[in-house]
């Protein structure tokens, strides 16, 4: 039987991040690209704001690496409004072929595991990955509009108003001006679970499991366990949904917790802004990952972390017709160029 | 600069297709493999029944290649539904690693491109690509429920209420059970173009620039032109579309008339199947494809094939919000195990 986890030979050579008024005054501001202070980004509607972010995300990602459209051979995208909107108008503008993801809250893994496949496999020099989601947009389209002041539970999640779009390049073919943030050395891509959780208030909850699965999964297909590597990263768990993580890798024997991050976690300050179990939504991963964690394996802090966006598959129109929360993880090896080991 | 179009080397195992009454009662009938007599499939909801048509597609393709489970390394999907949950909860009895795609009507072509990617990499030995539409939860979704009874216009489409999986297998490890019914020598993916139209009444004529625009970028990347092909197919452009694609490609000195097809055309009869421009929908290029056009390049009566699956990649609220319809168009090369020439 072929080992479903991917052996990758790719580098990240270029990121950026954009987000919106309230990730700006969180705890990682300093390390995103571009804010908005009314979340609008000069748009009319959300949707239109979500698509802008996406456009600036990438734009700006090119120009860091000093590569222009005919450079990027392919791009991957996707978000979590009606058909992919947010993606399909927010790279419109660029002359790359497009292939779209639907992925939830787990495209910026899905997008970087295809964008990696695509150039290891040489059917690509540089391929882009680009995602987002939009607190407003997010809410009305999933839940209410904010205006209609709904309460949200205590494990409830934030959605991310935030783009982050990468720029793939081949390890065996680095003609880009930028030296590598980070290689990706292996990629898996998760299976769709679904334990019985239907409860859209603790997306956590839903999603812990498919992490869960993926985790043990790669552990065995690599013959490697937490210590060999430095951190380990969920997309938007929250704290909820952390715990509950934890909590069943260390029922497997393997126990994460000291080496564990969620972005989700990361992104909000728990104590002073109101998010309850933290943040989620496809920037969530995508703005921590590009923003935050990425220079940290530039630089060598991090030296080998794994990186597991999860989603969760439902709609709202599925889960008024009585089904449940299924939920995925897809998973990413990031290596430090920087050989020294380090310390997040 | 690097060439779009993708070096395929992948084999197209084996497919099965599922489809509704009208599909059914169509000119392709009895190509297809399973029919529902109320489109309804034994499921309560429209979307469940959609979600069921992935299941049996996907169950029936892996029977007739007899494998199982734990042979297929990777499977993509995608659908029209928000969130593409019709894929999410179709497929979610399968334990194989789950990469969702949107690609609206271009889905199948898309699936097969990164499914043939991958085996050609040697990601996996067997992938599979699956996806679906269903008339009823489309138009209540996109237009109105049915039993509203709004007026279509003649340019306006049918969505196709239908499912279709295939298996693809690495040429270099054929180690299935059945012959190839095609190989896959080449494919790109389309860049979205927006040429403004915004009536969601005429799909094709937003769809047929991003057509006409693969198209002529493939010719232009392998040095070929229509005559080197036996058929190029499109999946859902219409008799409009269609009519528009090949005018545009005439006037550009790439006649492709005398050997253009288009699977919307081609499930239901133009004459005594009230459906104005043709069929439409994720599932129509995939049941024509894996219904009647890869049982002729598996006899040899097609030897080489141009197949473009279009979408449109817009959502209701971005028309109501003033956007147009962006378009897209993926390709593949498909020929035939079969070496000497036949016809169509």
């Amino acid at each position: 039987m072929k080992s479903k986890c991917f052996k990758l030979s790719a580098a990240i050579v270029s990121t950026a991040t954009v987000v919106g008024k309230k990730e700006h005054e969180g705890p990682l501001s300093s390390h995103f690209d571009f804010f908005s202070d009314n979340d609008r980004f000069g748009q009319k509607t959300w949707e239109a704001a979500e698509s802008e972010m996406q456009r600036m995300a990438l734009s700006y990602a090119m120009r860091k690496a000093k590569v222009q459209t005919e450079d990027v051979d392919v791009m991957f995208a996707g978000d979590l409004l009606n058909q992919c909107v947010g993606s399909a108008y927010g790279l419109l503008s660029y002359d790359i072929p497009y292939l779209g993801l639907y992925g939830a809250c787990s495209t910026c893994a899905e997008g970087l595991l295809l964008a990696s496949s695509m150039v290891t496999a040489s059917f690509a020099d540089l391929a882009a990955a680009v995602t987002s989601s939009h607190n407003t947009s997010a809410e009305r389209q999933f839940r209410y509009p904010v205006e209609y002041g709904g309460q949200r539970p205590p494990t409830g999640q934030w959605t991310v108003t935030g783009a982050g779009a990468f720029l793939v390049a081949a390890m065996k073919n680095l003609n880009v001006n930028t030296p590598p943030m980070a290689y990706v050395t292996a990629g898996m891509p998760g299976i769709v679970l679904d334990l019985g959780i239907n409860d859209v208030g603790n997306m956590g909850a839903a999603m812990a499991p498919a992490a869960q699965s993926t985790l043990m999964r790669y552990f065995k297909e690599t013959d490697t366990s937490p210590k060999d590597y430095d951190v380990i990263v969920t997309g938007d768990l929250g704290w909820e949904g952390g715990r509950i993580l934890c909590d069943l890798m260390t029922a497997e024997g393997m126990d994460i917790s000291d080496r564990y991050q969620d972005c989700g976690r990361m992104i909000f300050s728990k104590n002073t802004q109101d998010t309850h179990s933290g943040g989620s939504g496809c920037g969530c991963s995508a703005t921590v990952l590009g923003g935050y964690l990425l220079p940290k394996l530039a630089s060598g802090d991090i030296r080998r972390m794994l990186f597991m966006a999860t989603g969760a598959l439902m709609s709202p129109d599925s889960l008024k017709q009585g089904n449940n929360i299924p939920g995925v993880a897809h998973l990413l090896c990031l290596e430090s160029p920087i050989t020294e080991k380090g310390n997040l």
